[in-house]
């Protein structure tokens, strides 16, 4: 059986591509220059379209903007900060991060289509010197960070009259001059917070699991993005308690480590790589995707959400 | 610490209320009748709006279109099957269920932000005397089922001009006179096919674990939604072959039984009940949604997306 059911053997990178914005680690990635983008009329799948991009289509997160997660079991998760929208919780969680303040604590929290969380459940854990809990929210900028291109979307959004990618970041704005924020999709990550706007100081964070909860936006501060591993925060145990947190702390995943990628030896960096939205390729990837070639596919959507947009992500 | 963070031990339903369609059994439901839903002008959060539902607001699904699935150490999944909008899929997974066919096979397939997925994976479960595999595609309706009122939100979706609810199901138009088509959204069921648009006999299942892959809409059969017991579709490990196939058979979940609630003695049947998408109470769950007053929200979305609009389920 082919499609959405069960396989024998017959799975293929170009008639069944990953869908979502992750390229599975095992899908082999060609270099090649098909000149494919040019071409409006496309007749390619989402997978031909990545088989096809070139290597400046692809950035590197910097790794003094990103880090490695590594979760009990091994369970390793990369996240990158959003510098550009968020840059003062991008300053205190790389802050922390490197004080190794994350160690140790745990996943607390789990709520089915709605949230995975972690950190400084009890508020007990010491603060590094110099740092106070509360941070100046970071819900929205007034207006594009300078030299930021925004790569709108012509598909309508529930939310916002404008929707897109910054920088890489889901975005959105009631008024093109801003002010912008980002938007609340799966696999973005947010810093929790008190009633207080500015009570979210990146003691504890949080990943979307579930279907956009774009009625957070505006309200918390989201950081940044998992790039690899997010199944890891995905496939937890739900908790029983109210809110989805666990019963009791046998029930949590301890956080082993979270370094900052410039703290690894070079041979231990993940090579993740994320398509460049303001790329030629990133638009015939979403034109791709809302009308769909590949053989399965009967019937093309002609439009994406924009959390069905989100750039697909590679290893070198 | 509150709200998104972690808490202590002052959760309580009204503040920090279940934000999805799902309410937790431990929440305890009031039948009081607080006449909210007459003034739009509400101050009221989400749980409160529920706690003050009467008993009419709520529908019990019917027995003989409604599953228990057991899977593997006790873990319970109900859903409800769709009649209204594919009264030939229902009718054969009623048919399958009634037969124990789903007994003993298994969940294959678990791709992160996508689908689980759950059937005859080998394609060589003898099917029932008379049952051939070929089943004729329900993608979409002509028009609305007669009787069938369609509540329509006023909010724009990315993938259809018309959006809402009718009979209790999320459903897109892109005319207001037809076709009509369920929509993808997290916690639906569908039914896998083969590349031939009338290849999805039921013979396996998948439910959406991720944002709603809307792209999916008219290309495939949804058959129905899980009410219950979703975290454990969603919360089961990824598979790491193609697709999230698992690799070996011995990751797979297996499914004890599949019984339709009627073939279960009265005491058996979880008694689950799912609010009228027709009813008042219904649009001010819908307003408290859009617009929160719970103490933690300081900013109101205003809009909601169909996917984040599914009915609220309780137990009675």
């Amino acid at each position: 059986m082919n499609g959405m059911t069960a396989q024998h053997s017959n799975h293929t990178g170009n008639r069944y591509p990953p869908r979502g914005g992750l390229v599975p680690w095992f899908v082999p990635i060609a270099g090649l220059v098909l000149g494919a983008f040019a071409n409006p009329g496309h007749t390619a799948s989402p997978a031909q379209v990545l088989a096809a991009t070139m290597a400046a289509d692809w950035r590197t997160p910097a790794p003094d903007q990103t880090l490695l997660m590594e979760l009990a079991g091994g369970r390793k998760v990369v996240i990158e900060l959003a510098a550009p929208f968020v840059p003062r919780h991008a300053n205190r969680i790389a802050t922390l991060t490197r004080a190794h303040w994350y160690d140790g604590l745990a996943i607390v929290r789990v709520q089915d289509n709605y949230v995975t969380q972690w950190g400084d459940a009890e508020g007990t854990h010491p603060l590094p010197t110099g740092i106070t809990k509360m941070l100046a929210a970071e819900f929205s900028q007034p207006a594009l960070p300078a030299g930021v291109k925004f790569t709108q979307l012509p598909d309508r959004d529930a939310y916002a009259r404008h929707v897109g990618f910054a920088a890489g970041w889901p975005v959105a704005m009631e008024k093109r001059n801003g002010p912008v924020w980002m938007a609340h999709c799966y696999g973005m990550v947010g810093a929790g917070r008190d009633a207080e706007a500015d009570s979210g100081g990146a003691g504890e964070l949080y990943a979307v699991i579930g279907h956009g909860p774009r009625h957070l936006d505006l309200n918390i501060t989201l950081v940044g993005r998992v790039l690899l591993g997010m199944e890891h925060l995905a496939a937890l145990p739900r908790g029983t308690e109210a809110l989805g947190f666990y019963q009791t702390p046998a029930e949590r995943t301890a956080i082993v480590s979270a370094r900052m990628l410039d703290e690894l030896p070079a041979e231990q960096r993940p090579a993740v790589e994320v398509l460049r939205t303001e790329s030629a390729a990133y638009q015939a990837w979403l034109e791709a995707r809302r009308n769909r070639k590949d053989d399965w596919f009967l019937h093309g959507a002609r439009h994406i959400d924009l959390c069905n947009a989100l750039p697909p992500v590679r290893l070198r």
